[in-house]
C-alpha cells in the first residue's frame, strides 16, 4: 500500500507510491547533450552580457575580458529591477508593489562543457565563495529582505542557457516558502527548545537508512517526505542558521555537493536538477531554530494537476531506496 | 519595471515581468500530436483496464464492452489504495499514514483523437456530470475527507496517456492547498462578512480588464496574480461553495469551459494544460466564505529553482494582456 508522509518542518504531505517503486533505471530524464554554438557566458563574449559585478581572475587581467575563472553579472533579462525604491500600492482589493530587487548570474566556469559535477573541486569552492560574497554584499541593500541562491541545470529544469551557471535573486519581501519553513521550525523550537533540523540530523544518523554521505562537517540525507525521487538535502552537522563557510573554508561543502551531483550523474544519467540554498533571512541569521541547508531535486517527475490542486506530491521512489542506491554506488 | 502582485486569497506573490511581456506567439508550448497506436481507453480495449465504476452507455449495452459515451474506472496504477482502513503511525519524530483513498479515471469520449475543446458540448456536459456523480458517491465513504478532480492534457502537463481523460482522487486528509484557500477565504469573511470570491467577481466585472467571458451563470477571469501566462479561473456568478449543476444543468459550465479551452487552442496552438476543480471539503459544502471554481493553467513556463525555493512564480504575461487576447479573439 502507498504511504502518506508528512514533512515535519512544513507539514507538507507526499504520497510515496511504494507499488510503483521506481528504481533509477525506470526514469528517463530529459537529458540534452550540450550543443555548443554561440554562448554569452563563454570567454571572449563578455561584451554581450551586462558588466561583471565581481570575478575571480588573475591580477593584471582586465574586467569583462577573458582570463576569469568565475564571473558574476546582472541577469540580462532580470525578473526584478535593481533601480528605484520599493513602492506599494493597491488596486481595489488587490495588492501590488513594484518589482525592485536584484537578479544576478554566477558563471561558474569558463568551460562551456563542464558542470558542477565535472569541474574541479576548487571551482565548486569558488562558486560557493561567490554565493557568500554576493550574499554578504546584498545584505547592505536595505531594500533587499531575502536573497535566494539557486541553480537550474538542464533545459527541463528551467535553465535557458546550457553553460553552467547559478542565479542569485534579492527580494524585497521574505518569500512564502522561507516564511513557512521558519514558522515550522519556530513551532518545533517553542515546544522542545531544540532546532528541528538538528533533531532530524540526530534521528537520521542514529537510524542510518536515509543517510547518503557524511564528511567532517556536512551530511547528505534523503528527507523523510521527499517531493521528488532522489531529492537530497545537505546540512551542516553543527547548528548554523545562515549559509557561511566553516573555519573560513568551503572545502567540506564543495566535497559533499559535488559528490551528490556525481552520484546523480552516475545513477540517473546526468539528470536535469534544481538546487536551492535555504538560508535564514538577514534578520534571523543568529536564529536558534533555523538551520541552513541545500535542497537538491533531480527533475524526474512532472508537476501536474494533482500537485497544483493539492500541494501534495506523488513520489514513486521511497527515500530509503534512493539513499541506499546512492550510498552503495562506488564513485 | 516588473511588478509584484499578491493573490488575495492565498497571499501568494507572483512577479509579473512586464519587460519580458510575452505575447501568445512568443510561447512555444511542447505540443505533441496524438500518435494513436494501442490505447487502453479506446473502445474494444475495455478488458485491459480495471472494470468500469460507471458509464454513460445506451441501455442494453453490456458493461466493459464498447458502446459507451463516457467511462469511469479505477486507475490501473493508483496513487492510493481503495482497500483498507486509515492507520496513522510515527517513526521517531516523523508522521505517516497508510495511503488509503481512491484514484479514478474518467474517459471523456470514446474517440481517441478528440479533446475537451473539440468534442461535442454534450460530451463536456457528460464529463461534468460524471465528476458530480462520483463526487456525490465518494462523499458516502467516511475515509475520504476531500475529492480532488483535475485534468492533465498533454505529455508536458503530466498526462501519461493521450486519450482525453480526467482524474478523481479521494484523499484521507484535506490537502494543504485547499486548507490554505479556505483559511484565506475565512480571514476575509471574518473581516468583511463577505465571500472573497464574490468580492473578486464584483470588482472584476466593474473593471472589466481581466474578464475573458461571461454567460448567464459563470464568469471566466484572468486572476490578478496568475502563476502562469493565460491562467484562467471559471467561477459561478452567484455564491456556491461546492461544485454542483445549476438548475439541474451543466450546460452553462460546459459552454464556458469549452470556450476557454478553444481560445487556448486558437491563441496558444493547443497547449498542454492542467485544470483543477477547487471545491469545498464535504464538511464545508454550505460555507458562506468559500466559492468553488475551476483553475486552468496552460503549460507555457517551467517550474525551476526560484519557484521551488520561494513559492513565488514569475509570469511573463500580465493577466490584463492575456484577458484582452482571449476576449478579442473571434472563435
Amino acid at each position: 500500500m502507498p504511504e502518506l508522509r508528512k514533512d515535519p518542518i512544513l507539514g507538507r504531505w507526499v504520497i510515496i507510491s511504494v507499488e510503483r517503486g521506481k528504481r533509477p533505471k525506470d526514469f528517463t530524464p530529459v537529458i540534452q547533450k550540450k550543443k555548443g554554438g554561440f554562448c554569452p557566458f563563454c570567454p571572449g563574449n563578455e561584451y554581450t552580457t551586462p558588466p561583471e559585478i565581481m570575478a575571480f581572475r588573475p591580477s593584471g587581467t582586465e574586467p569583462n575580458k577573458p582570463g576569469w575563472a568565475l564571473r558574476v553579472m546582472e541577469n540580462k533579462f532580470p525578473a526584478l529591477d535593481v533601480q528605484g525604491q520599493l513602492k506599494k500600492s493597491g488596486e481595489g482589493m488587490f495588492d501590488r508593489m513594484n518589482g525592485v530587487g536584484v537578479h544576478e548570474v554566477v558563471v561558474e566556469t569558463p568551460d562551456h562543457y563542464l558542470s558542477l559535477s565535472t569541474m574541479s573541486e576548487k571551482a565548486v569552492e569558488d562558486t560557493l565563495w561567490a554565493y557568500f560574497i554576493r550574499l554578504t554584499e546584498l545584505k547592505k541593500d536595505s531594500r533587499i529582505k531575502y536573497v535566494l541562491i539557486f541553480k537550474n541545470e538542464g533545459d527541463a529544469a528551467g535553465a535557458s542557457l546550457e553553460h553552467s551557471h547559478s542565479q542569485i535573486i534579492g527580494l524585497p519581501i521574505v518569500p512564502r516558502t522561507v516564511k513557512d519553513e521558519l514558522q515550522g521550525a519556530r513551532n518545533h523550537f517553542d515546544m522542545k527548545e531544540r532546532c528541528i533540523f538538528c533533531d532530524i540530523i540526530d534521528q537520521e544518523r542514529a537510524d542510518g537508512k536515509r543517510v547518503i554521505y557524511e564528511n567532517e562537517s556536512y551530511i547528505a540525507l534523503a528527507p523523510f517526505a521527499p517531493r521528488s525521487p532522489f531529492e537530497t538535502w545537505i546540512l551542516p552537522k553543527t547548528h548554523e542558521a545562515a549559509f557561511a563557510p566553516q573555519q573560513k573554508s568551503f572545502k567540506g561543502l564543495a566535497d559533499i555537493l559535488q559528490r551528490t551531483l556525481r552520484l546523480f550523474d552516475a545513477i540517473l544519467e546526468s539528470p536535469p536538477y534544481n538546487f536551492i540554498i535555504h538560508t535564514a533571512p538577514f534578520s534571523e541569521e543568529q536564529s536558534e531554530y533555523f538551520h541552513w541547508h541545500i535542497e537538491i531535486m533531480p527533475k524526474l517527475t512532472k508537476i501536474a494537476g494533482f500537485e497544483w490542486g493539492s500541494g501534495f506530491y506523488i513520489n514513486p521512489t521511497p527515500p530509503e531506496e534512493a539513499a541506499r542506491f546512492m550510498r552503495e554506488h562506488e564513485l
